[in-house]
């Protein structure tokens, strides 16, 4: 007897045509390790964004109950073909109960219990995932579980990262963000240096409070040198962004040369020598990356996802950080919302539109039962 | 007794104001493991334009008998700052006779020999190097042995480098070049996959002559398909561009996804997981990179510089390096010249004019006593 319940899916058509609805669908019966998760709370996070609204332009789009319809504008919609046509679900991670399991002893073992996992279509009513990948939450709510996976991990895959190449300071460029304050505490625990660039002085007061010693302000007119100061102190030649576009990454390569140029004896026209290494997480403006030509070869600017990450990093080390996660679920690694919403509501121009800002601090959560 | 020759230096000003010229001075007496080479002649390589002429206004610079005075506009000048006020020797690499040698064995070996070296101040009739960095060049000539190390270094270095990287094709986003040429017979010698990009037919036909099997010309409206079904029959998701400004990155990145979707089952909205990997070793084009957020997380690029890599690969593989160079000085590597100038001559306007313009296969020698 199949499970029925409310999932949402995204539809891009070739033409450019956007359709976001929730529908009422069936889902199968789990199998060997599968479980079946009544969820019961999913973020939206900054990555499931580009497949529910991406570019498209919601001030001409038509919204109805649990639907709506926009225009993607180009370049999104070329950019976007590789799914022209598909009907795709949405919602990288969330928590609930397992109601059914497949014959599997780890599926079995989660029987009845409520779990935080990563199935891809989360914001859904139902959803399958493998036991393996489940989180047991044990008595904490689906709400403090909801959040258990992506930021949690990726803050401390930023750190593991640095470990495994050696360094002992990090530069992180949204440093207020949900992700950036996880970071915060766990760099602070594991007595890594942090330099945190953020664009408000109630983010620094924020991050202040969470025990950041560096914090710099991009909308100060100090900034270059005060940036340039907190990397020399700390060796924070290594970093993280979620921006992607713009000149967020340059910036940080070109004071982590002035660091270094200051620090050599010898003048090099091909600049330093000291290996300046720079990820890009995100795409928070899609636009452009533009790096200029300032601050000689040393460097390496990379793309970096959590799964190919986790992937590399072996079984061991991520059980390990799983551990942590739970372990510190409600402090170290604890997520706030601004607001629930269901699916139907989530789909309404408001929600939309507030959601998509991507607001520090301004996360939503789905809640399909409510 | 001191010997006295003529010798090149580079100054540039705070104010922009930069002044190249020919000075009479002195040369130690070498010591230890040095040796005094009297210079025959030195290649201008790309990489030595930087601190001759840089950005300065060629136009309105005025010229003197061995000397040119030139304005350096911005942003050349402040981004040149750190050698505000220096006055530098020019020159990576040259060859000539070894003239006196210090008492160490090393040394002493080599005196009277003919022997190329990388004393960063090529352009003059007398140069300090160590013995350990010089290449004894047998019966070869000073023309033949002038550029045995920037070029033939840097391609093998590439080839060098893939293989540590565990990859068997190569993208080059300048295959005419004289560097390129030498990568096109190494790859061919060593059965590694190459992908040359050119900008006109004759150079296509000229990389074809020595064995090239994927060219691909920028210039042709099929240019991006081609460069697509390049990548795809050699795998070449591995490549290295002296341009750096403009989108010959992105390009590269662009073509080397498509590739990688092509082969792709399922959609993935973070792109393939295919690792791409560019190496920027070049500035021809002193603009900005640009990068477009089209091909995912999987991709990395990097400054790349003969120097840091040599160190990193250790004495080992730097002497087998350089014993291949030295048995195929006048094949796999040999280089050619556009024309002859003496000290003086390099420093006309028609000669400056010229050879900053670093047209393909358009390179100078200096023969310092010519």
């Amino acid at each position: 007897m199949a499970t029925t319940g409310k999932q949402l899916f995204t539809t891009l058509e070739a033409d450019g045509t956007l359709t976001v609805a929730v529908e009422e669908v069936s889902f199968p019966d789990p199998t060997g390790t599968q479980v079946l998760v009544k969820m019961e709370a999913a973020p939206i996070n900054p990555t499931d964004l580009a497949i529910l609204v991406g570019g498209a332009d919601l001030e001409n789009a038509s919204f109805s109950e649990g639907k709506f319809v926009a225009s993607v504008p180009e370049p999104y919609n070329t950019g976007s073909k590789a799914r022209h046509g598909m009907k795709l679900p949405a919602g990288t991670e969330g928590a609930g109960t397992v109601v059914a399991a497949g014959n599997g002893d780890a599926a079995q073992a989660l029987a009845g219990q409520r779990v935080a996992c990563v199935p891809g279509n989360a914001f859904s009513q139902y959803c399958i995932a493998d036991a393996s990948a489940c989180l047991p939450l044990g008595d904490h709510s689906a709400e403090e579980g909801a959040s258990a996976f992506v930021n949690p991990m990726t803050a401390l895959g930023f750190v593991e990262n640095a470990k495994i190449d050696g360094q002992d300071a990090i530069l992180h460029t949204v440093g207020a963000s949900n992700l950036g304050q996880m970071l915060t505490r766990i760099c602070k625990e594991d007595g890594i240096g942090l330099v945190n660039i953020v664009r408000r002085d109630s983010q620094a007061e924020l991050l202040g409070g969470l025990g950041a010693t560096h914090v710099v302000n991009s909308s100060k007119d100090d900034f270059m040198s005060r940036l340039v100061s907190a990397i020399d102190d700390t060796g924070a030649f290594y970093g993280f962004d979620p921006i992607g576009g713009g000149k967020s990454v340059d910036t940080a390569f070109r004071a982590m040369e002035q660091v270094a140029v200051s620090r050599m004896t010898d003048y090099s026209r091909y600049g330093s020598n000291q290996p300046k290494r720079m990820f890009i997480y995100g795409r928070l403006d899609t636009g452009q990356t533009i790096l200029s030509p300032s601050y000689g070869f040393g460097w390496t600017l990379s793309g970096w996802l959590l799964f190919p990450f986790l992937q590399s990093a072996g079984g061991e080390t991520v059980g390990r950080m799983r551990k942590r996660v739970l372990d510190n679920l409600t402090t170290t690694f604890a997520s706030h919302y601004k607001q629930s919403v269901n699916l139907e509501e989530m789909l309404t121009r408001e929600a939309v539109t507030d959601y998509r800002e991507m607001k520090t601090g301004e996360k939503y959560l789905v809640t399909p039962w409510s």
